[in-house]
């Protein structure tokens, strides 16, 4: 039980020197890896930047001890950045004492929904969130994203929820674009893509062995933080109209317990909820990939509860939303951690280098920032998939357009809310009308076929319908339409009988229209029977009334049917 | 395609003497019958009452050649005029000038919604309701629509929209009871019980023929109601206290097409859609049921446009939304109605005494009606249904509860919305871990099964894993859970075969998962198989890159996967 809750005492006990030198090895490579990350995300969310440090502090060390993912990183990541920077614009102003309040809120409520939903084993609800929907709301986030760094990246302001109204407002402020920032901007974001694209290559060709190349091509954000900073300090490109980051407060993360305001964590319930999931979603199929690679299991449900806990951290902390994040979790794969005392190792790191290095951060120019944010978004905007799933099924391309459409023009929380009632409803319509089909005998066999497809052997006063899907609410009156179709267009039909080889359920919906049938059935003189019901099926039915109803039998298999009515 | 959108032109040309008759008949015992019931549902609306009588006469004209159903009648039925009250009662004063041109806008975009949803053949929408969904909202609406009658039946004012509201309001404006009312309200009560449960005995004793004792019997509210007119006009009890029904507007209705006012269009959205959908399906189970019983049928999406014509007419007329009423159904169906000429001349009859008969109208006591109304909406309150449920299925009646306990609580909207969205998240968490056993080979057959309940043979390096349901989004991530654990747990494992014997549909989401799983076998060294994959689904995932990816084999049996990999 106690482990169950406290995974961290499955491996605390046997933890030996060989993983310890690795771990701290992943955990100072992280450190350096996570800091431009960190700083960006919460610019992001609105938030001064520090207090993406403070979120990969406390969360990650909290997470290490109740997570049972060896290897994920957890900390701010970009799409929960912008959910978070969202749900708070709507009722603060960024830089506000009361935006900060705010942030510190949701991230508490996030966290406690997170650990109930963890308690309840609730894990299934992120199920709602369909493939599709996940990959279109992750591309319109991508171009929301992006969108939103242009500002940053040209020295003008830029606001607004929706892909219209942050260009309009883009638009607006044009004129005031800072030349010396789109220079520092274009510098940056050439490096940043050189050394992606070709910087491993370059590295290798230099003589590196090829892990090492990876990870130091992996730290090209550093150098570019490291870089411009030093530059903006040596010439003092503020004066320019270069942005920086500016006074940061020093030192480690306050702790603080807010008081619970009723009336705002009402108002940010909703936006907490999506956070929640979404942030969830993305961790966890990370986790599970990376998990499989090395043939160990992370549990669902107590993901949820280490997620919620490090968001409680957080929140107690000074920080915004955590989660599992893409590229700290790779990099902390591939730099060797062995044990969650990785991540434990470099949320030590990141305590250290707040605490001595806040001074620098003030000379840190935001368009540097902005395009380290860009760069890493665009790798979001997958069209790839979209073309894919086009080929692949019209109607999941539908849910993903329209997550794609809504989540643009009416900003995340309608996306996504749009995107999941969608994919539900086409998935409950493509079920609303399962394939049935009228079978016959196979000539001298036991053996029932298609009567559309197949030379077999029929009779003009019997049907025998297999209905190839599990009977509820959504398909029960296409039942009844299917069943009156069919005795409405053969006035010989005396005996009707549904063969049950495919339906794993009958809910109540189904059994009443399976009950109504039967009645009006009767009514016009037809006899009904059901033929190859399942065990769990048939448990089920004999806790109603219908199979004293019943006009005709529960035959066991087909072919008893066939003997009872043909050979009569 | 005319004959389609204008059913009519079915019997209309073949139209008999014969059918004339009887069609006539029919439309003189409903005209009678459905006088009572208009008016009534008019003032349950907050509607003056002659507005129900409008709803009855062009509607009803219009459907007989729009409708498919040949019995159907149409007009205000108790469910959609509380739930045209409730929609109304939020934007304007019952008895207001607007609050009138707020029910005409209701109707005409309820009407244009029903018409939209036929011609785009949407039908299946109606599916979404399940059967305990549907049945704890009426029972959840009978009882609140009682309630709603008590003051009228105490001669007090009540009014809100939830239970504890109007229970509360009643309660504070109790001191003010009116005797009179209370005595004639008993009165009615006891001979429209009496009538109900004894009548058709009774009048059978007295030598009539079953059938029309039992149509004469449901003349009762026809007889409570010129009864106590004339004891109101003789005795002038409005001055003691008995409220009548007032001054009403002579004449046939008024015909008029209100100007859209957006703003209010949109405030009505909601409620329209959902008195649409409600009232669709109530009509639409009716007509099923009755052309079942003579072996006609009807067309749902036809329905659609039948019943959007039909409120169209009601929304130009001065009437209220409307829809196919069981009583004044029924009352057709067993007075003998062959066509919708039937109807028609019902409209024509119900058109007659709204011209001449309005000046009798003003002494109709309201507590009359109030009678009437409690009498036929506690036939709604169904707990047998609900009992029924619970021995069933946990899962529906939680459902259904839920419905009931939200209409009470919170209102009909409320009610019916969360009934259906906890419905839709029931299935999904049922189908969400679908039934999926390891299955092994009966020894020397080729037949396979679960290796947990038969003596079955196996090997070590080989899973044969048989999942028995579709899969899609919401058990994408279990497929993953449940392959992922599996290779977990069994080191010695090299390959594994998911026997899709029971797979009907894969949709983006599971193939997205199938590829991830793919993956991730391949990394740890286990190959991937499938088996028994149906035509259809192998078609579709040739539409994806998944079979070129695939590790190992499409085996068109299980036996043949058996055959290559454990005889190797």
């Amino acid at each position: 039980m106690l482990k169950r809750y406290l995974p961290a005492l499955a491996w605390l006990p046997h933890y030996q020197a060989r993983l310890f030198g690795a771990d701290l090895l992943a955990g100072v490579i992280v450190t350096v890896m996570v800091i431009p990350q960190s700083l960006a995300y919460a610019l992001l969310a609105g938030l001064p930047a520090v207090v993406g440090l403070y979120a990969s502090i406390l969360p990650q060390l909290v997470y290490a001890f109740f997570g049972t993912s060896r290897t994920l990183a957890v900390g701010p990541v970009a799409i929960v950045a912008l959910m978070t920077g969202a749900a708070l614009s709507q009722i603060a102003v960024p830089g506000s004492a009361e935006y900060l309040e705010a942030a510190l809120a949701l991230t508490l409520l996030s966290g406690a929904i997170l650990v109930v939903m963890g308690m309840l084993r609730m894990g299934f609800f992120s199920n709602f969130l369909s493939h599709p929907v996940i990959s279109g709301f992750l591309t319109a986030s991508g171009i929301l994203i992006a969108t939103s760094q242009l500002g940053g990246l040209l020295g003008v302001e830029s606001s607004g929820f929706t892909l219209w109204e942050r260009l309009a407002s883009l638009w607006l402020h044009l004129p005031g674009i800072s030349w010396p920032t789109l220079l520092m901007s274009v510098f940056v974001l050439g490096f940043l893509v050189g050394v992606r694209r070709y910087g491993s290559t370059l590295l290798k060709r230099l003589g590196l062995a090829a892990g090492t190349a990876n990870l130091l091509a992996r730290a090209g954000p550093v150098l570019a933080v490291v870089a411009t900073t030093l530059a903006a300090r040596q010439w003092q490109l503020e004066d320019a109209g270069v942005e920086v980051v500016g006074t940061v407060p020093g030192g480690l993360p306050p702790l603080t317990l807010p008081w619970p305001d009723l009336a705002l964590w009402q108002t940010l319930l909703v936006p907490a909820l999506l956070i929640s999931l979404v942030g969830f979603v993305e961790s966890v199929s990370m986790g599970q990939m990376l998990a499989a690679k090395r043939r160990q299991r992370i549990s669902p449900n107590q993901e949820l509860v280490g997620l919620g806990v490090a968001n409680l951290a957080a929140g107690v902390s000074g920080a915004m939303p955590v989660t599992g994040g893409l590229s700290r979790t790779v990099a902390n794969f591939h730099a060797g951690a062995q044990t969650p005392a990785a991540g434990a190792f470099a949320a030590l790191g990141i305590g250290v280098v707040t605490y001595t290095l806040t001074d620098w951060l003030y000379y840190l120019p935001i368009a540097t920032l902005s395009a380290f944010i860009l760069v890493s978004v665009l790798t979001l905007v997958d069209v790839a998939t979209l073309r894919a799933t086009w080929r692949y099924s019209r109607s999941d391309f539908t849910a993903q357009a329209l997550t794609i459409g809504l989540t643009l023009a009416e900003g995340i929380e309608a996306g996504i809310i749009g995107g999941i009632a969608v994919s539900v409803a086409l998935f409950l319509y493509r079920t609303s009308r399962p394939h049935s089909a009228l079978i016959g005998r196979v000539p001298d066999t036991e053996h029932f076929r298609n009567v559309a497809r197949h030379e077999v052997e029929t009779a003009p006063g019997v049907a025998l319908l297999r209905i190839d899907e599990s009977l509820y609410f959504a398909n029960a009156r296409y039942l009844e339409d299917t069943l009156y179709n069919l005795v409405a267009s053969r006035p010989a039909l005396e005996d009707v009988v549904i063969v049950c080889s495919a339906v794993n359920l009958i809910d109540a919906s189904a059994l009443e229209s399976l009950e109504a049938i039967n009645a009006r059935l009767r009514d016009s003189g037809v006899t009904l029977h059901l033929a190859e019901v399942k065990g769990p099926v048939m448990d089920r039915l004999n806790h109603s009334t219908f199979p004293e109803q019943l006009t005709g039998r529960v035959f066991l298999s087909t072919y008893a049917a066939w003997q009872a009515l043909h050979d009569r």
